[in-house]
């Protein structure tokens, strides 16, 4: 199953083309997972958030997006889709699409984020009750599309 | 040829873990490229910049980053090495590698970049002059260390 | 009346401090104006939009902020609390009142835009129809409160 | 005396306007503030720098900025003038003038900064050492032009 997340893009999103700034876009998909993840906002209904047992540390370790569709400013939050391709021991892989106002895919992106405990920044074991939570979002890798 | 170029990490750069954030390398990454190939900072000694006859507009159609060590807060600039591995009609490949203080490597990223013509976005072809002037700084594509 | 304005605070607007960063205070203070005064929204009840009909230009003609207590990074969205205490001509005085998650003042900001006419860049008057929009959201110049 | 500081203007600090945003002049302000008194770049020769005991941790207590000109993308760092208009017992209020590429004033601004320890955040004293090196960039307060 994947998620549908609403995120605010801010006027200060913009860059000096008028969009959505590619930097911008890794902030915003950053903040659809930590309101996820982190704070267990925008789960369906009946699914218990499990808080990370080492306060929130998240290495980002690779990110790949493509990016297909300038994104305007709009006057909603955006929906975003997010699910999990991979979990791993320490690791998962992030998987996110992000619509343009008008229907399109405007960006694909995949992040490897990797679980730390915050006092030492060395990779801890994802927790059973974590892996339980987040094997429901598990789906398909995304496939970028665009010829490189 | 690849190249050396200096950039300035902003205290702001840094997020609440400390280090250099993700999102922030990228703007980073984006000023090398632009102080080199719209401003012309940083050619070796003989080479002369070429200006972007449409108003230097350039769309990012697709990155790649492995994040291989965190970057604290420097007191100097730091050195960002800077090659292309492709320049096709309209786009251009541009890879990266940026060391810690302490001589390893932090980071290495590929942008694919598409030359627009800034009224219609649309794509242009690259000029001859600027591919006589990037084509002294092709060299063999990134390589991506990390398994994903 | 003075109006209460969710705003959602981002992780990427901590800094290395651990707290929202002064800089990110003022882009989270944007972007409340912009969503009521560009987009229309979080108005009371009965309160109908007007929108600029010189396209949502604004320039930021003056700033003043005092920053009482550090913001710590929530897990909702902040009410923020925004009124105007003075329109003009072709400029407007935009207070703001910044709560922490315990009730207390985070900070309190003045901003002084002046509305402009995008093409040119010149200022231009405020309609009768903006007018009246926003008196009634006008109130009490905002005191700060520290000795500078 | 005032100093002058050169500080390097990113094409990210543009907003959709296509001019420096309000909010990053202030974190070139910042940047222009810690690269002086945090890394002692850019003292005058035979001004000897001063570490911050405390591990250079400061607070923002105030800000007023005052823009007259907008700021475009400059091709070469900027230079910005930055003095001392006051130093109390754990606080100190610091002046900036940025200029235009033009040569007029585009932004004054003053800040009061508290200096604090950074693991318990409260205000410590400001050492004699560092009171004797500060002295040196001590002059008249900025004075604000534009009528609010």
């Amino acid at each position: 199953m994947k998620l549908e997340v609403p995120v605010s893009v801010r006027w200060g999103d913009l860059d000096a083309y008028g969009h959505v700034n590619n930097a911008a876009l890794l902030v915003l998909l950053e903040e659809v997972r930590v309101s996820v993840f982190w704070h267990g906002r925008h789960l369906p209904d009946g699914v218990a958030h499990v808080r990370d047992p080492h306060q929130d540390a998240t290495f980002v370790a690779h990110q790949e997006i493509e990016y297909l569709a300038p994104l305007d400013y709009p006057s909603e939050p955006i929906p975003v889709t997010m699910w999990i391709s991979r979990i791993g021991g320490a690791s998962a892989e992030v998987c996110y699409e992000v619509p343009t106002l008008d229907g399109r895919v405007a960006a694909r992106a995949r992040t490897t984020i990797v679980m730390v405990t915050k006092d030492t920044g060395r990779p801890r074991r994802i927790t059973p009750e974590e892996r339980a939570l987040w094997s429901q979002f598990v789906d398909e890798p995304i496939v970028f599309r665009r010829a490189r």
